[in-house]
This record gives C-alpha cells, sequence and structure tokens, in this order.
C-alpha cells in the first residue's frame, strides 16, 4: 500500500489515485530510470549515489533531469515518514505516437512512499536460501548497468523465484551462461580471501548497494576481481552474498540445494553497512 | 496529438488528460503488450492477427486478456473514425511495489487513436533511403517476438536513425551481428528468386505485417528461408523491402549508400497489401 505520491508537483495522499497521463513515454516505452531508496528514521540512505546514478543514466540516455531541484522536493517530500521505501520515477515526459521523442518535452517525475520492508532480521544474521533461475537474462550492451524501466525480464525471472519453496533469492546469468546478479539483488563471493562479482557491461543493473560495497572493499583493501563468471564459480565459493538498497546484505546459507556459510568477509561489508545505517 | 482515447471502460476526448494510476506495472516495469493498428475508412486493418498476437503472447507473459470484450470495447472506440492509427496498450494493472505481480489485481487497457499517417505516398512507390545502425540491439530470449513495452532500445535506435540525414528506415542488428528488423519495421529481402527474413527467436518483434506476408507468400508458392543473417547478406540481395502494419512495405531504393531497385516479388507482395486494403 501507497503511503504517499508526488507526481510532477502534486502532492497526492494515501488512498488517493495518483495519476500519470496515458501520454507518457515511462508507459508506452519503459523510457524512463527509477531509484529504489531506504528511508531509515526520516533520512534517505545513500541518497547522493542514488541521485548520481539517476543523473548519469538519464545523461547516457538523454532525459532531463535537475538533481538539485529534484533533490529538494525529494528531500519535502519524504519530510517525517520515519522509515520507509521510496522510489523515484524519472521518465522522458509526454509524448506522439512513435519512438522518435519530442526533445522539447519536459520530463515526468514521480515519487512514491511505501511502508518499510519488514524482511526478518534472520535473513541478514543467518543468511538465505538462494535457488538458480533457469531463465536466461537478456544481454544489451545499450542498456546493461543502468536502472531503466524496461523490467518485463525481472517480473518473469521474479515468478520463477516465487516456484522455488523456500528460495528468498536465485541466481541469474544470461543467454552466454554468465552469472550477472539475482533476480532482485547484486551478488558476490569469496573465495581465497579475494571477492567476485560479475561485470555488468552487457546485463544486470549496477546497485546503488553494490556501488557502496565497492568503495568499502577498496577502502579495506580488499581485492576485487569484475569479470564473466559462472555458476560453477559462484557454487564453488568460500561465502556468497546478495546485496540491494533497501535490505542491506543477505548471505547465502544455502545455494542451490548445498549448505553454505556465512563467512568473515561478508560479516565484515555487514559491518561498515550498520554503520552507514548508523544502527 | 491524440485524437480520443479510452483507459479501462472511461473515454476521454481529444484536449482531455487521459489519466492511468502511477501503480500501474506498465509504467513501473513495461509489464505489458500493446498493438499499433491501421484503420482504413473506419475499419481496423489486420485487426484478427493484431488480437491473436496481443492475446498469445499476453498468454506467454500470464497476463488477463480477455479479447472478446477488448474487441467489443476497441470497436466502439473507433466508431466513425475514419482513417486513423490506433493503438491497444494492456498491462499487468496496478501493482504495490516489487517484481513479484499481484495474480488477483485486474490488467490494465488503453486504447488511443492517433491521426492517420501521413507518409507520402512515393515512400511505398519509388522505395526508402535505408541506413544501418550502429548501436547492436540486445538478445532476449524470453522477450524477443513479443510486442512488450520494453521498448528503451528501440527509443535509442530511432535517434540514431534521425541523425542519419536523409534516411527513412535503418537495419538493426543484434550483440552478436545479426540483422534483426529495422528500427520500426520488419524486414524482408530477395536473392535469386528466394525470400529471406530473420529468425526473431532471439531478438526482435513479430509483427503483424509480417506475419500477414508470411502468409501471402505461402498463398503465392514463395520459397522463404528465416535464419541468422548478417548485414552483407541483405547488401547483396536483388530486393529488399521493410514493413510494419501503418505504412505497409516500403522497398529500398538505396542501402546503406548503394543504389538498389524495389523488385518484382515485392511488387507483387504490394498488390496484395492493396487488395487487402480495398485500394
Amino acid at each position: 500500500m501507497i503511503r504517499r505520491a508526488w507526481v510532477n508537483g502534486t502532492l497526492f495522499e494515501q488512498g488517493e489515485i495518483a495519476p500519470i497521463s496515458v501520454m507518457d513515454r515511462g508507459l508506452a516505452y519503459g523510457d524512463g530510470l527509477f531509484e529504489t531508496i531506504r528511508i531509515e528514521s526520516g533520512r534517505p540512505v545513500l541518497l547522493p549515489l542514488h541521485l548520481a546514478r539517476l543523473k548519469a543514466s538519464a545523461t547516457v540516455l538523454g532525459i532531463t533531469c535537475d538533481t538539485v531541484t529534484l533533490e529538494d522536493a525529494f528531500i519535502d517530500f519524504i519530510a517525517e515518514c520515519g522509515d520507509a521505501a521510496a522510489k523515484i520515477i524519472l521518465t522522458r515526459g509526454d509524448s506522439d505516437r512513435g519512438y522518435l521523442p519530442d526533445p522539447e518535452a519536459p520530463s515526468s517525475l514521480i515519487f512514491l512512499l511505501y511502508p518499510a520492508m519488514n524482511w526478518p532480521a534472520e535473513l541478514a544474521c543467518e543468511g538465505v536460501v538462494a535457488a538458480v533461475c533457469q531463465q536466461p537474462l537478456g544481454i544489451s550492451p545499450m542498456l546493461a548497468g543502468h536502472k531503466h524501466l524496461n523490467r518485463l525480464e525481472q517480473v518473469l525471472l521474479r515468478q520463477e523465484l516465487a516456484g522455488f519453496a523456500g528460495a528468498h533469492e536465485a541466481l541469474v546469468s544470461d543467454v552466454d551462461g554468465h552469472v550477472v546478479e539475482g533476480v532482485f539483488s547484486n551478488v558476490f563471493w569469496i573465495q581465497h580471501g579475494i571477492v567476485y562479482t560479475p561485470c555488468l557491461n552487457r546485463a544486470g543493473v549496477r546497485g546503488v548497494m553494490r556501488q557502496f560495497l565497492l568503495q568499502e572493499m577498496s577502502r579495506l583493501g580488499l581485492q576485487l576481481c569484475e569479470g564473466n563468471y559462472t555458476v560453477t564459480d559462484v557454487l564453488a565459493a568460500d561465502e556468497v552474498f546478495f546485496c540491494n538498497s533497501l535490505y542491506g546484505i543477505w548471505p547465502a546459507r544455502q545455494m542451490a540445494g548445498v549448505e553454505c556459510q556465512p563467512g568473515p568477509i561478508t560479516r565484515r561489508l555487514q559491518q561498515c553497512w550498520s554503520e552507514m545505517l548508523g544502527t
């Protein structure tokens, strides 16, 4: 249930239907971007990284994005909301029929406020059960890395995940058999003290939590390898964890039916995340 | 400029803003499908093929679609509209945050009516100039063939096409170098009397006009090869043509800077199309 919405400057309280024009290119073509932001005691966590990613992707896709104005409006929007999950949607705005955008049309900006996620604390503490999706993720160098609105593959993968009894997440590989991410997470694993994560230049989302962890790993002097790996590589790891901006870090306690253990590097990174949250 | 809109049972006339909820999954994830239909003197051209494709794709993606009710409402919607272009958008409807759909949520149905396309008649008669896009189309076996709402790649390719001075269409290849389609068309070519077209099981849209032409080719006894081909194969052809449901068939008169000629098989298929239109 949505708590509050803001559409191009107009605020809608809970229970009101927040409308957007059917001419919006976000609807017509998924022509836009989004961010999902954890709000902790009224504070938007990692907001600078979210806004930097939104701005960078908007620039690449040619969508107008004034992050200064956006940030002010967003801070107003989340005022006194306590713990919550917020979403920013930026689209290329309205247009006539056809793929070619009107360069003069203003972009559309939407904020949505949801209740905080109530994942059980033991998922971060004891770990999660991870399956392996069979449906292969597509490859798109034009779109890889961006958190754009073309997410139909994730919708189908999320339904596949729902079919794995007891699984909390699932590894997703692309059509070439390279592991890309979880269904709604990025993924890291550790072997012999080295951290591994998929290189995301052909598929996947460069998550803000992933970005935060890359910075923390650098600060901690951890060795990181970004590359092309397979499910077999992940299953051979000493530690595996998933991450996203809402839940933080979930260690795997079972991968594809095989028991595993949250390890020391995962625990160290969870500590960094707790410090960032101030908890 | 939109002439008329219909959103989940409510009609909006020209000038009125037709709204959809910001919770719609079409906006959030491109979680839906669309059809673009030519209306000729009030008659929706190839409507059975459009509805069959919509129904088949909705079934694969698990989106509820009652085509009987849809058809009745659509026929009412286009009443007395003369020549026009209509769009049907079917989405998985509203949902809370997250990729997992609510299986109980009703789908959303939108009709949009636009003025008829006014492409110059000489494009079909004398032919079009076609460029070759450099940006590679992605590969997605999960989504290939469907006319879904994840069209951000097409938006970027359409902008690339707009940068080719004088070009009307452009060949698009996937990341493996296989020709897939035009930016807003399917593509066919003829060599030594055999018709070739890309196999679309890894990328591209199975266009309704393409489907109509495949039926006509079968009826005419033409030999057809669907497979994996390169731009070099297309440039070596005797005839090349693009097609879509709005403009019909455009022969190429120039491909990547090389002059070519509309040929007899293209002309024969254009005749089939004219007969279908009753013109």
